[in-house]
């Protein structure tokens, strides 16, 4: 695979960690870093010396005038270094983007897929990167692909996109091959939550767990500093944690699922029933919220409701120092937030309940970016050690 | 606080990995722990020189018949190196035990509470610390205490103590005070899990969950490697995850928990009520169940349903390689274990059924053995990380 003989940016983890830490708070000064990191001097020196030396940082004061006695140099990552394309996959589109090493979207384009067999998915990916490298200020030398499904970033294999019909497709490999490039592949929500981790809500804390509301329920998990994949790549499936004896059957095979109350599919199944109009769309359903509609409002509580549970759930759980909701579902919080978070008040326990709760409306182009995050990441950590995900 | 000031066996964290592997695997070759870490074969001899020198490891085949060739002599741990004393705290007695560096058990000791106050509670501890030191077959360097409730082990505090009514109590240092040694509180489910972790089930894998069963239902995490704590000491509260809209009110104060209905006194609860006998034992409800009692049948069988979903809720979220259920819950596993095993396969979603789940039943002195455990992480990987956890 051509991503696994591709060497990293730095040279171990120690390199990795300083550079993080420049990436989230830079420019900073060596001696931050250190009293960051814990590390001395030396050690800051050696390591930041080949990243220097190789531009991926710069000393910010380079340049500026001569002062007196010893000078505090901050350092910064040179963002234009080099840039990555991040592409994200659904059923009837592709969006991509060119992103620089801080993931500031510096072009974005996106695609029709008519055909979701692989080939053409392949030929659709490589025609907009293409011309996403023509749009980048500088060398691409690295992609990203999100997609939501079950991805085995170890063997960097989409085990199964139930939106594409899928199975066991190893598309990095196929990407790399048509365009020259190292390609990884991650599941659409742990993309989201490596742009928040490096570049986000993630940045000042160890754990973190981002939760996002939508067509599904999604999940991704930072702990001690890692994105958590899970033994199979399954870690963070929210939305079919079962919080409830019965109700309707998933759409998973399952009953009593996260997603059977607090999905899109569910709110409209529940306001469709009430109304009797059975073509009716979330937008009406919304609509008819905000102008309190009392079944309507109904489903977007209860959705609420469950949510709040399923976020209680990650707080006694994993206890992570900040849960961060987002998802195109955020566009009715009116709607459902203060339900879920009566619910996660009532069912968090303890001191759990003093989960950072926040909430993170998506800009244009952010699921694309997660995947460049991705690719950032790779190039500065290597993929996924196999046996430690 | 006397176990920060207190270095560790090792120098760094490629020595302390080299000796978790000897540990787990030896007597090994040192080439065998070069593959299993993915270090040089120069990096392993340079991190065990100080490691054979301080006689935390042998070379096995020192004093056997010379052989022809480069021979191979592998490594192990020396048990007797020094002990260590593991105690569990409840509510009406303490018990403690004597280790090696294999946590193998080799004195214990019980005392009677009678008093919980802290100065009464740490008399009691001194007293059984120092009777299992002259028990002990040489010297013993660190104590580990286990306590079921909210520890905060990056602190080093029982934030709150149920069964003991005790809050933010330095039980470390004051232990540390009366006995000389350095001292480690962990809450008591956490203890459990690092000696499976280091000393059984979990040896083999990089995550796995620990979910005892009995008076409550607990969870430990060991994710990537590392026993997880939480933002604040609360992560792995499995008993007080929602698991259903309603039902009757948790000793927690919120509805819907796991322990409503898989803990000892739901199960219990239900009996007596079904049977009109108020004073019905936990021995009787499960010979009832045993005789075929339609009620009893039927607590064991909800407990052991509620029970599945839990672990589901742990495989769908977390995906761990293995799950390992324990407590003294199990000694009546016969009367809710299937019902567990078919709601986990009904609830887990997708590959995550495929979740490893197995159960330990406990030997004598577990609790305080795990105690111990900590207390020999302690000793080859400092304390828990601040920023973390």
């Amino acid at each position: 695979m051509m991503l696994l003989a591709t060497p990293t940016a730095v040279a171990d983890a120690t390199a990795a960690s300083i550079f993080v830490t420049v990436l989230a708070r830079g420019p900073i000064a060596r001696s931050e870093i250190a009293t960051a990191l814990g590390l001395s001097a030396g050690t800051i020196s050696r390591a930041v010396r080949p990243l220097l030396d190789s531009g991926y940082l710069v000393e910010d004061g380079a340049g500026g005038p001569p002062r007196l006695g010893r000078p505090v140099v901050p350092l910064r990552v040179v963002a234009d270094r080099e840039f990555m394309v991040g592409v994200k996959l659904t059923a009837d589109h592709v969006c991509g983007v060119v992103v620089d090493l801080l993931a500031q979207v510096r072009a974005s384009r996106e695609a029709a897929v008519t055909d979701t067999s692989v080939p053409a998915v392949v030929a659709t990916v490589t025609d907009l990167v293409e011309q996403l490298r023509a749009d980048a200020p500088g060398p691409v030398t690295r992609i990203g692909i999100g997609v939501g499904g079950h991805v085995d970033s170890a063997a960097q294999l989409i085990r199964f996109a139930p939106f594409l019909n899928w199975r066991d497709v190893p598309l990095p490999e196929l990407v790399s091959a048509t365009t020259g490039l190292p390609v990884v592949v991650e599941n659409d929500v742990n993309s989201l939550t490596a742009a928040e981790q490096w570049f986000g809500a993630g940045v000042d804390v160890p754990s973190f767990a981002v939760v996002t509301i939508g067509a599904g329920i999604g999940c991704g998990l930072v702990i001690a500093g890692s994105l958590v994949h899970g033994a199979v790549g399954l870690a963070g499936e929210l939305g079919h944690i079962p919080i409830s004896a019965d109700g309707p059957r998933c759409r998973c095979g399952n009953t009593g699922c996260v997603e059977t109350v607090a999905s899109e599919e569910a709110i409209l199944r529940r306001v469709r029933a009430a109304s009797g109009r059975d073509d009716l769309d979330l937008a009406t359903a919304v609509a008819l919220g905000r102008a309190g509609d009392r079944d309507a409002v109904g489903a977007f509580t209860a959705a609420g409701d469950a949510l709040g549970r399923a976020l209680a759930v990650v707080a006694n759980l994993i206890n992570p120092h900040r849960i961060v909701l987002s998802g195109e579902g955020l566009a009715a919080s009116d709607l459902f937030e203060s339900a879920a978070r009566a619910s996660f008040a009532t069912h968090a326990f303890g001191q759990a309940v003093e989960c950072d709760l926040i909430t993170r409306p998506l800009p244009d182009h952010t699921w694309a970016r997660g995947a460049a995050a991705v690719a950032i990441q790779h190039l500065f950590l290597g993929p996924t050690p196999t046996n430690g995900r």
